[in-house]
């Protein structure tokens, strides 16, 4: 029985470990305990800020998954909200299982209950199994996304 | 000379109708007085947020160009926050002359100031003025952007 919920901060080395088992992930993360300050910092701003959800997946005690939404207000779309999901991981061993189409409904659910009438999400050109896999939940891939480092 | 603010509710006509003037706006916005509610109702949101910026580029008492920031908390790259700007817009008869770079520089200074690791934005495929534009910017089109309409 897969449940989702709101991060807790007793989750952090957790979801961090999930970040970093990535092929992307892998050269810029630190799951090292304990967690470097930036993560907790960040972990902080998230859980107080009432247009974040930072969220996991849980079977049984075990975490295995995890993703972040953000409520963003904005002029375009006579006004509309729109969620953006973002930080997608699935535990290495519970991959293919479902579980990360799961974690997307119950995530775009919860966009519905805000009133958001648009969801969106950016990905690395590279992953190309996950472009097959957002077509597969019914978005599309009108933009192009840019990004500069600072 | 062109400087730059956060927007104020009297601003919003002005606003709206730069969102409107644009080839891909035209058929989703509606300019008309009174504004509608959820402009005024998004307007509202977006100034109650203190990790949202919304801004114009004003000359003189005339504005001339608006975008919105929104400064994103995340885990990932070790807790980095993010600059991520949208509903890029300079008033038509003042395209095509410098305005919109002035207010990216301006834009990425106020992540800069935030202390934002990265700037992120998604612009439509079609838009291939807009690609060239950014790359000169020195952003790097490294993502697909998806979205799906609730």
């Amino acid at each position: 029985m897969i449940t989702f919920r709101k991060a807790q901060a007793s989750d952090l080395p957790a979801i961090v470990a999930m970040l970093a088992d990535d092929p992307l992930g892998a050269g810029r993360e630190d799951a090292s305990l304990p967690l470097a300050q930036g993560y907790r910092d960040a972990f902080n701003a998230i859980d107080a800020d009432p247009n974040q959800l930072l969220a996991v997946a849980v079977d049984g005690a075990e975490l295995i998954g995890t993703l972040q939404i953000t409520f963003l207000a904005g002029l375009s779309r006579k006004g509309a909200w729109r969620g953006q999901i973002e930080a997608v991981r699935v535990a290495g061993h519970r991959r293919s299982g479902g579980i990360g189409r799961l974690m997307f409904e119950w995530a775009i659910d919860q966009c519905r209950a805000r009133g958001c009438s648009l969801v969106q999400l950016t990905t690395d050109k590279g992953r190309t199994d996950a472009h097959r896999f957002y077509e597969s939940l019914g978005f599309t891939g009108s933009h192009i996304g840019y990004k500069k480092a600072l």
